[in-house]
C-alpha cells in the first residue's frame, strides 16, 4: 500500500512524500478500506504547515480527512459493514490508498453516488450542516453571518440556509465571487475592503444575526460578535488568519455574546449515533438532489502528491483538487 | 431627595455631582426605597469613565449597583414587600438616597444584618457564587482558575470554592496579598510578573481547571483558556485591561474551549425566581456565618460623592468605600 507522509512541518509540496508499506490487517471491530478518491482541503495544507490543531499530529503524520473507498477486509465483531461496501471514512490520515478504521468511523456511501462527490460530501457539507443545526436553535427568518463565504463550507452554508428559510450575510475578499454566492441563495454579500465589518453587517441584515460562522479569527471574530443580537454565538471552525480570536469584552459581559468552536472530527467522536445517522441522511438526500455539487479542478494519482498539493495551494482555482487511489492497490 | 449624576464621561471626581429632586411616587408594582448605605465598586467608576457597558448608560446617568435601604412607600399591586421592610435594591442607578424599583428588583435584607455588610452582600459575593455555580457543572475536587483574585469577588470565589470542595489557582499582581488569599483558602497563588501564565497554572493545578474566571481580558483571557481542560469555559465578568478578550483559535476549534460572559444585572433580569431565591438564601447564610465579611476603609455622606469616588479610585485601600444616605431624606 501507498501512504502520504510528512516528517516535519513545512511547505506541503516540499515535505510530503509517498511511502510504501505492507498491507495492514484489521483487528477486532476494525475494517480495511481501499480509498479510490481522497480530498485535499485547506485544513490539510494547514496541518502540514503546522498551523492546524496539534493534537492528532505527532510526526511523522499522514494528512487527509475526506475519502471514498471500498471495504476489502473486516475484523472480528464487525457487523454493520461488509466486504464490498462503498464507504466514506471518518478521521484523519486518509491520504493513503489503504486505511484501517474502527467500524463506526466509516459511513456507508450513498448507493449509486458518484465517488468523487461522495468523497467531498462529508467534510465541507457536513460541517456546514452542523454549523447551522448543532450549535444554536435557529428558526425560519433568522439571520446568520459568515466570513470565508466563498469556501466550499461557505457555499454549502448558503445553500442549506436558504432551504431552511434562514437568511445569510456573507463576507468575501473578492468581488468576482459575489454573483456566484447570490445565485447560491445569499441574501447579502459584503466584500471586505477594510471597512467596519460590524457596521456593514448591520446595514444589510434586516434582523441582527443570532449566529456567526468564523473561519478567519483575529479582529474579524470581534466584528462578527459586535454585529450579533444579544446572546448570539460566534462559532469558530477555521484558522485562516492564524491570529487569536478577539472578542469585545463589553459584548461578552453585557450582551452575553458567546464564542464556541466546531471541529468535525471531534463531533464525530462524541456525537450520539442517531445524530450521525441524521447527518448522513441529510447529506445523502442533498447529494441526490444535486445541492452538494462541488466543482473539481483537477485529479492526481496519489503518487503525484507533491504536484497535487502545489496545485491545491495556488489561488484562482476553479474547484477542489482530488487524489486518486491506484486501482491495483 | 438627592441623587448622584454625571452628564458626561470622565474622571469620576470631576464629572459626578449631586442634584436635588422632588421625591418620586411609586407606580403600580413599584416600591420606593430610602437608601441608607450605597456601595462603590470598580465597575461604578468604569461606568462613569465610559469604559463599562453602554446599554444602561444614556447620559445623564446615575451609577451604583449595591445598596441597603428601607421601603417607605409602595405602589398598587405590591404584595411581597411592605413599608418598613429593609431591602437590598437590584439594578443600576443606586447612588441616590431615594430610588423607585419594581418589587422584584429588591430583595429583603436578612433580619438583623449589619446594613453595611448587607449592602455589600449581593454584588460581589453574588457574582462569585453564580460564577461558580451557574455556568459550568463543577464537582468537588475540580479546579478553577481566576485572575484579579485579590478583588472582593476574587476573595469570595476563594472562600466559596473551598466550602464547595473546589480548588483554586489565583492570579494576582502584588506579592503582598498572597498570604491573605492563602488564609482565605486559596490552593495556589501566582504573582503575575510577565511569565507564561498558562504554564504557571499547569505547574500548580493538580488537574487542568474546567472553569476560568476572567476580570481582565486581553492576552490574559487567552492564557486562561490555554490552561483549561478540553471543553473548559472561560467566563469574563470584568473589563479591567480594557482590551479585547483573546482566544487561541486552536484551543477554540480543537479543544472546544468556550468563552462566555457574566453580568449580574442581566442575570437578575432573566433568572427564574427560584434561582434568585436560592442565591438570596445562600448569601444570607454566608452573611450570618461571617464568610462574607468585607473590610470597609471609609464612609462618606452622599453629598461628599466627589471625595468618596476619589478615595475609591486610589490604590492601596484597605477595604471598600461606602456612601451613607441622609437620615432625614
Amino acid at each position: 500500500m501507498k501512504r502520504a507522509l510528512f516528517r516535519q512541518h513545512g511547505n506541503p509540496a516540499d515535505v510530503i512524500e509517498i511511502i510504501e508499506e505492507d498491507d495492514p490487517i484489521p483487528g477486532a471491530g476494525k475494517i480495511r478500506v481501499r480509498n479510490s478518491v481522497m480530498t485535499i482541503n485547506p485544513a490539510d495544507l494547514l496541518s502540514v504547515e503546522g498551523r492546524y490543531g496539534t493534537e492528532p499530529l505527532s510526526l511523522p503524520a499522514t494528512p487527509g480527512v475526506g475519502a471514498y473507498g471500498i471495504v476489502d477486509m473486516i475484523g472480528e465483531g464487525v457487523t454493520r459493514l461488509a466486504v464490498g461496501d462503498a464507504v466514506l471514512p471518518i478521521g484523519t490520515g486518509l491520504w493513503a490508498d489503504t486505511v484501517i478504521l474502527a467500524e463506526r468511523m466509516a459511513l456507508k456511501a450513498p448507493v449509486g453516488a458518484d465517488p468523487e462527490q461522495a468523497a467531498l460530501m462529508r467534510a465541507n457539507p457536513g460541517t456546514a450542516y452542523l454549523l447551522l443545526t448543532d450549535i444554536v436553535d435557529l428558526q425560519p427568518g433568522d439571520w446568520v453571518v459568515q466570513n470565508a463565504a466563498n469556501s466550499n463550507v461557505g457555499r454549502m452554508v448558503i445553500r442549506f440556509a436558504r432551504e431552511m428559510g434562514l437568511h445569510t450575510v456573507n463576507i468575501v475578499r473578492r468581488a468576482d465571487v459575489v454573483d456566484a454566492l447570490i445565485s447560491d441563495g445569499a441574501d447579502a454579500v459584503i466584500v471586505d475592503e477594510g471597512q467596519d465589518i460590524a457596521v456593514a453587517i448591520d446595514q444589510v441584515a434586516q434582523v441582527a444575526p443570532k449566529l456567526a460562522l468564523d473561519a478567519v479569527g483575529g479582529a474579524m471574530t470581534r466584528a462578527l460578535g459586535a454585529a450579533l443580537a444579544t446572546r448570539g454565538t460566534v462559532v469558530t471552525y477555521g484558522l485562516l488568519s492564524g491570529q487569536p480570536n478577539e472578542s469585545d469584552a463589553r459584548d461578552v459581559v453585557f450582551r452575553d455574546i458567546r464564542l464556541r468552536g466546531f471541529w468535525l472530527f471531534d463531533w464525530f467522536q462524541t456525537a450520539a449515533p442517531e445524530k450521525i445517522q441524521a447527518l448522513q441522511r441529510f447529506l445523502e438526500t442533498k447529494l441526490i438532489e444535486g445541492v452538494l455539487q462541488t466543482d473539481v479542478d483537477a485529479r492526481y494519482p496519489l503518487v503525484l502528491i507533491k504536484e497535487a498539493v502545489a496545485h491545491a495551494a495556488r489561488g484562482g482555482r476553479n474547484g477542489k483538487i482530488l487524489l486518486i487511489g491506484d486501482s491495483d492497490a
